[in-house]
């Protein structure tokens, strides 16, 4: 069995900059993603990353990865489906391979939240959709509905209205939470906007693929909206199930407990990103990469204490 | 007198991070810096900058401030002389001008610790230097002295390794603490370098410019040691005057005291950057970033929540 002083579990912005971290710490570092570059791959263009004007998500995580290998750091594609302890050396198990390391960094970031509406899975990718990046393209010229209020809905309509004929906002409470600069470009859609405050999905109706949508509350005098497309963006749960597994705390709002230097109750467990609340609410790529950058350290710290506890075990039996 | 609702005192990583976010939120921003660019724009070519492959500090800087003014915030060259607080509206003098602002975040980073010695600052400049990656190319061919034994002093010899004949190493203690991937770059220098270990800088001996160093512990039979140039490496001190005349309260290693919002103990007033021990002794850009934009939602946070006391005081005044 290979083992590295670090596995990374989780290939975004957190776990890149980890990587890139521990390489040059020279850690023996392996960084496994089911989903390279994360949230941030599918993000569109990066306004707003310090240091790299109007970038495309996805090269910027190439840049990242090719930085992380740059030093030595091993990237590969797969899901982490197991991990164990086994006397303060870890297990990992990925596409049937089994890795041991001495210290493992999460950084699997969160997972789309889901309406919970019969037929919604059904019609997945057939009329309904969770990534405005990925699949709003598909909707040029046509009519979208986007479930939301928050920032990352704004910005998926402001997405969308590049190539949407008519969008949809659909938002549960009273008023909309986004930032200014998203806010303001989004009343510049004009008409092409309509917003429905204190509505919601009830229904979502279509055989083979969505026809229409039935409202909690009358819009133009019906509860039945006839859509193309429908974009749930409402938000994100945490990974937390494999840091879980193996004893590690979560904080009141579900996400894992770390302290500033990212390290979680779990000597040896470290944690980095969207999966952490250091910063609240605030989850962006500029500080993913500072928790990423700092999980590594203190993994480093770690290591340099205790060696490579695997190794340690691995001499003592041979 | 002109009123914004943020002013960043510092126009380093962290200050044009705050000045990007901040203007992303609409707000109206000023960053006001002495020396632009801050440690990254002396520091030379930057490789653990995630998103950006080797990158010269001062260009990396000249891209966040473009984009920061490319959001709409001002960003301006000066040195603030002194700040004062007027019933929740705090103002700010830099080269003879007032600005008043309802939030300020501090970003003003750390100051080179110099060595105290008689002679240290008549010689400054003429053989004694703070910054080798400014100066150090003045003594190649030459015989230069680096005191230090942290990563900064290493990172130092390895660029003055370019050009320099020969570096000795002055380290106070038995050992260095440096990052791995840079004390072996250093070892590959081979004799080039000398380290000195348990040795320290007692006299600065030269009347017009540098002669020689007397050193508390004899290398080679003789305690004199004569050299061309001398780099002192030995750490930097937070600038911590201003915020303090505002009240703003330190931890106990002398930073500025905040919480993971990058909130001090004064309302409406916020540190990001090297003045702060959010991650400990790890102080790095990709840290800086992140708590500059952590600093501008908080200070978001808190015009929404109370307005621009400013701009309210001079509507009650007029």
């Amino acid at each position: 069995m290979e083992s590295y002083d670090v596995v990374i579990i989780g290939t975004g912005a957190a776990g890149l900059s980890a990587a890139l971290y521990a390489g040059r710490y020279r850690l023996k570092t392996l960084a496994i993603g089911k989903e390279f570059g994360g949230e941030t791959a599918t993000a569109g263009v990066i306004h707003n990353y310090p240091g790299v004007a109007d970038v495309d998500g996805y090269d910027l995580m190439k840049i990242m990865r090719e930085q992380a290998e740059g030093v030595g750091s091993e990237i590969i594609d797969g899901e982490v489906t197991e991990v164990r302890g086994d006397q303060g050396c870890f297990i990992i198990v990925a596409g049937g391979k089994e890795y041991s390391a001495g210290t493992i960094i999460f950084a699997l970031g969160t997972k789309r939240r889901h309406l919970g509406l019969p037929n919604e899975k059904e019609l997945t990718a057939r009329g309904v959709h969770y990534c405005i990046t990925c699949d709003g393209p598909l909707y040029t010229g046509k009519t979208i509905a986007v479930v939301g209020g928050g920032d990352a809905s704004v910005k998926g309509v402001n997405l969308a209205g590049e190539y949407a004929e008519k969008i949809y906002l659909i938002v549960m409470d009273k008023k909309i939470t986004a930032e200014p600069i998203n806010y303001q470009q989004m009343e510049r859609l004009g008409n092409k906007v309509e917003i429905l405050y204190e509505t919601e999905v009830k229904e979502i109706i279509g055989s083979e693929k969505l026809e229409h949508l039935v409202l909690s509350k009358p819009f133009s005098g019906s509860t039945n909206l006839a859509v193309d497309g429908l974009f749930v963006e409402i938000g994100a749960l945490p990974n937390v199930l494999l840091p879980q597994s193996l004893g590690v705390l979560l904080d009141s709002r579900g996400y894992i407990a770390t302290d500033a230097m990212m390290k979680t109750n779990v000597p040896g467990i470290f944690a980095a990103g969207d999966t952490v609340n250091l910063f609240g609410r605030f989850k962006q790529d500029v500080t993913a990469v500072a928790m990423g950058a700092v999980a590594a350290t203190s993994s480093y710290e770690h290591v340099k204490q205790n060696g490579n506890v695997c190794v340690i075990h691995q001499r003592v039996r041979a």
